[in-house]
């Protein structure tokens, strides 16, 4: 199935967006609020003038090639490490949402046992390859410390790789120090990076303090940085796509070029996170043809830089599981494959613009899903598919139903969605008319069921636990 | 925005299941029960055997480019005239629903009065070129002359084209017949076609003798026929996507090669209705990857024998307006999207496996259609949109909200829809928490609101009623 590499833009359209970039990076200039990114730019011949730094492109390309096209990242299992590019479509759960939500116990201010959920619902799941720190914020513990918590929460529950917490420089120290003691310390994680790291610059063309030691501190590491300016076309970007792109350009291969000049060769990720504002109401709108088109050009970006790329997910604005939330969902999934992403943020569970992580939405998300899954796997056409003796034997009028082809095959090539069914109305209305999401609630609580916490070694959790007490008691003071 | 073009199977996939396909046709053959047909084949060559036609694929592909590539569907006004062909994307409604549903009335039988509304709320949106006779059966009226009144109400609530009721050849007849009255007579309505007429066989590989009688009729009439084999893999199809293509070949090309013998250069359509059967419950699975990469096939078969293509819809299996109803039709329609479709039956308002017409569910799927259409024109890339000078004036740290080119473009750039809002949660809840189906309900009811009926003719409205009273006399003797 060739989808992935269907170009939204072409070479001209491409090359105009890419010159308006480098006007911005060279003539406009980014503001830099970090004065060691600010010297180590003017160190290697950049304009700097306050904090705005104005970069040569031919500068940022060369600086971005050295990054790597794609990169293995490593789970506690090695069974389940990831490999990032190529279209590789790794998914994790929503992430950073300050509400959880599901039918038992309602909408509510998350906790650091939603959290552990979250993470349950995540490492059980065939669909979503990578966990993360922050599927739902843990309100009950202080914000200084929390990351340690949850960072701690996706080590000790799940063996898949994960993106870890980290929104300053020594929150994201504290993940590289939590990681080192689970992969055998500093250098070996160094050598087999096992989480990823988020930065988001302040579109247009900020980059803030925080940001930036973040940045610092995880390509150091050599851990991979998903580099994603945050793009909404009418508030943070023009209101046209292609403005959009031309920052999203400057502002990804901006912080690429940091990372490698920080760190030469360490693995980073161009982000997309493309959508425009709704304007009457002036929140954000996700699943619109904004994001679709944002999404399928960033991946065509990504390529042209040989970068992985991180791209769509399965985002909505709606505040319910209606035909809002799905259809917002399913159009920004199809871009998400469409344009062939690597790695996929917010995949499943995504509720309210991101404010909520639903359980039930990440069912139902899984579902759209398992679906691609399939699509990806294309059309077989060889002896056994094209079913040529099964035609002759069943012939004109005959029925398929009972064809040994069929019986032979139906298990392995059905899709068979344990949520979505085909139901005549009349056994439905017996069973209750249960809606989607009904039928999702009792999904994630199976899941749940069937969670088998992975084994941790007894010595390195206890390292993680005291690692934990030890800097809460310096960062809660 | 090329998608339209993806390949999913290429040429060497493509003539496996081709060779498969003229297998079927010459050796396995196909059942016709229809006297004239078989006279008419053999006649030019053909082999056959009692009811069983075996056809040389070289003498089918060679009537096949009789065909035309695309041709224009008039509108009774011709500001609504439609192209069809190179990917048009002209979408009906849903339709041979004998149910018919909505938040207010609930469910119930089909009658001529929803059928009515069904047409206008058509006739209202601009995201459904094509009526279709029969959107619900009207319930109250004998089945033997219905097929009048349900024509009757597209002709005079509509003056779009559109797809008539007819089953069999007196039906078809009927229909010309009607059609003739507003086009100026049966020769002006043959040099320009007003109306679609549906012929499916029995899959696998049977005509049956009604379907060949009214193909006869539209083809004599010069009135273009969708021939779509309704393909269930596992029930009339083998249970592989490859097997269900050669089917699919095999029995479009016999209909389309039928109607070229009858009436050499008639506008035909290679249809395709793939889809699975859900093995827990026999009934068949809409919004399916089967479903998808069926009608991403399909597409391409179209266009390889120059025929205009009609695939996709907003189809589901599900039951109510849930996340399962909304996630199987997006699956559906990008489907539909990205084969290229020229024409789309049932694009809006499919709920229940087609059992049922829902006028929420034909609001919620007309704003994914909405989306299509915004996609369709990709990403505009001049100066205006590049927009390099509001983000110069804008520069780093600013905002485009109240920025010069925003306000000039948001209007025309932006994607808002009526239904699908970003809307904060405490403002939603505020407004009593409306999910999309009730926010549905108030836009179907506004389109009937602003519908206007279109001018007939009183001469021509005489005369339409004439014919119906006149035919209903002997039909339901």
């Amino acid at each position: 199935m060739t989808l992935l590499d269907t170009p939204v833009l072409g070479e001209e359209a491409l090359a105009r967006i890419e010159a308006d970039a480098h006007t911005i990076l060279s003539e406009v200039g980014i503001e830099i609020h970090h004065e060691r990114a600010l010297a180590l730019l003017e160190e290697h011949g950049q304009t700097v003038d306050g904090t705005r730094a104005h970069l040569d492109p031919e500068f940022v390309l060369q600086l971005v090639r050295r990054a790597p096209e794609r990169f293995t990242l490593h789970g506690r299992n090695p069974a389940r490490s990831v490999e990032l590019g190529g279209g590789s479509l790794a998914c994790t759960s929503s992430g950073g949402a300050p509400f959880v939500s599901d039918l038992v116990n309602g909408r509510r201010e998350g906790t650091l046992a939603a959290h552990d959920d979250i993470v349950r619902l995540v490492h059980t799941s065939d669909e979503l390859a990578i966990v993360q720190s922050g599927g739902t914020e843990a309100s009950e513990i202080e914000p200084t410390s929390r990351h340690l918590d949850l960072d701690l929460s996706c080590l000790r529950l799940s063996d898949k790789p994960y993106v870890c917490y980290g929104t300053s420089g020594p929150k994201a120290r504290d993940a590289v120090d939590l990681a080192a003691i689970v992969f055998g310390g500093r250098e070996a994680l160094a050598e087999r990076p096992a989480m990823l790291g988020i930065v988001n610059p302040n579109s247009p063309l900020v980059w803030d303090e925080l940001m930036v030691d973040a940045l610092w501190e995880w390509a150091e590491a050599r851990q991979p940085v998903v580099v994603t300016p945050f793009l909404l076309a009418g508030a943070t970007a023009p209101v046209s796509v292609a403005g959009g792109l031309s920052l999203q350009i400057a502002e990804a291969l901006t912080g690429i070029a940091l990372i490698q000049l920080i760190s030469p060769g360490a693995p980073a990720v161009f982000g997309s996170f493309f959508s425009a504002i709704d304007m009457r109401t002036g929140g954000p709108a996700f699943g619109t043809p904004e994001f679709v088109l944002g999404t399928l050009a960033g991946g065509e970006l990504a390529r042209r830089y040989g970068v992985p790329f991180r791209g769509g997910g399965g985002l909505c604005s709606a505040n319910v599981l209606d035909g809002q939330a799905a259809h917002e969902s399913a159009m920004a999934l199809w871009s998400t494959f469409l344009a062939g992403s690597d790695l996929v943020m917010h995949a499943a569970g995504w509720l309210e613009g991101g404010l909520t992580t639903s359980f039930e939405k990440m069912v139902l998300d899984i579902e759209a899903l398992r679906m691609f899954r399939a699509m990806r796997e294309g059309i077989p056409v060889d002896d056994e598919h094209l079913a040529l003796d099964a035609i002759r034997e069943t012939g004109p009028g005959g029925m398929f139903l009972a064809a040994s082809h069929t019986l032979e095959h139906f298990r392995e090539w059905s899709f068979l969605s344990p949520v979505f069914r085909s139901t005549a109305y009349s056994s439905w209305t017996k069973a209750g008319s249960p809606r989607a999401e009904e039928t999702a609630t009792a999904v994630w609580q199976s899941m749940l069921e069937r969670y088998e916490e992975p084994t941790l070694d007894d010595a390195v959790a206890e390292e993680l636990e005291e690692f934990v007490a030890r800097r809460r008691l310096v960062l809660d003071d």
